[in-house]
């Protein structure tokens, strides 16, 4: 068996599933995907991802079968029903809910509004793009925050990380990037991402660590 | 136990959730929330949904216990869980990933673009909301059925309906709605809603059916 992850360095979708296959200690190749450059939209990738958006994991089986997934959330479903340990998902189903719910408010939430797509189509409009992301940004980390305030422990949900703790740390970095002044009520949530970023499958999958980063 | 679905007939979200009620065969009290009004911003609301938008299911068991469930496809994933029969999620592991990415095409990926808060924003940018909102459809959609295209049977995954029929048939709702060209590549998706709108479940689940229905 043999996991492929096409993917870009700075995309939270991306970096979302690096965790949750960091968690699962699933090693897998890095192809990049240059999504600056165009890459997610050659024929090639489009078969795999109609949509031209990263991640996609493709999972060759030993009999040669290859599983292509897409979309983040549900590649971290699937980790966590072929890999049950160390679990990324709670549980008990409304514990179960609650960090589904938590991972959906950023993955369609927020995200869409400051994916590369949608923020270049905001500046062909003549929109400055960090006025059009900052306040959906701050009123989703606001609304994650208080959904959130009745699950928490050291993690969002309870005391080990789930897939809402795998959406929260890339958007946390697409706050800084975009300088959003987050409300006091987001202040939990930088301890959690402090917590999150002493594992070593946070650690290793920064942005800034993957093959693809330019940094300057 | 009581079922009590917060809502607005043409929300797309909601529709997705009553139509996932009406598959699970469960009967619910029908809250009506006004978005257009601005009733998913009252206090009220917020506290059980801090993103204020609308579906929020709420769960009163028998011991009094009371469980709120928001966002749409969380709340599908809880039904699925707590009253397994008929499933609406596929039972092998890869295809209940394909019916979560097809859903995810339209949950993440086309509906943030069309919802209220989202074409208020942009027109407050003085941008139009239908030139803004059509391209997200329209190459949603096709990359919905591109993806599709392996998987359909009678429905889009396979031959009864999941959690991606739950999304594709509120879309095309949608669609109409902003007078959206359709590629070619869509037309088996038509066929698909038709099966669908011929199920009790997703003809009672349509926005003119509702209470709160406003149609001139």
């Amino acid at each position: 068996m043999k996991l492929v992850l096409h993917n870009y360095w700075r995309s939270s979708a991306s970096h979302r599933v690096r965790i949750g296959l960091g968690l699962k200690q699933l090693a897998y190749d890095y192809v990049a995907v240059n999504i600056v450059l165009g890459d997610q939209q050659r024929d090639a990738y489009r078969a795999r991802n109609p949509l031209a958006q990263v991640p996609t994991l493709e999972i060759t089986e030993d009999d040669g079968t290859r599983l292509v997934l897409t979309q983040s959330l549900p590649i971290l479903e699937y980790l966590d029903e072929r890999w049950p340990a160390p679990p990324i998902l709670p549980r008990d189903p409304y514990a179960r809910a609650r960090a589904r719910a938590l991972a959906e408010i950023i993955n369609a939430g927020i995200q869409p509004m400051q994916n590369l797509l949608t923020t270049r189509r905001i500046k062909a409009f003549g929109v400055d793009d960090a006025a059009w992301v900052r306040p959906f940004i701050a009123e989703g980390l606001a609304a994650f925050a208080r959904s959130a305030a009745d699950t928490m422990g050291a993690f969002c949900v309870g005391d080990s990380p789930t897939i809402a703790d795998c959406c929260l740390v890339p958007q946390l970095g697409a706050a800084r990037r975009y300088q959003v002044e987050l409300d006091e009520c987001c202040q939990p949530l930088f301890a959690i991402e402090a917590r999150c970023l002493a594992l070593p499958a946070f650690a290793g999958a920064k942005p800034e660590q993957q093959p693809d980063a330019v940094t300057s």
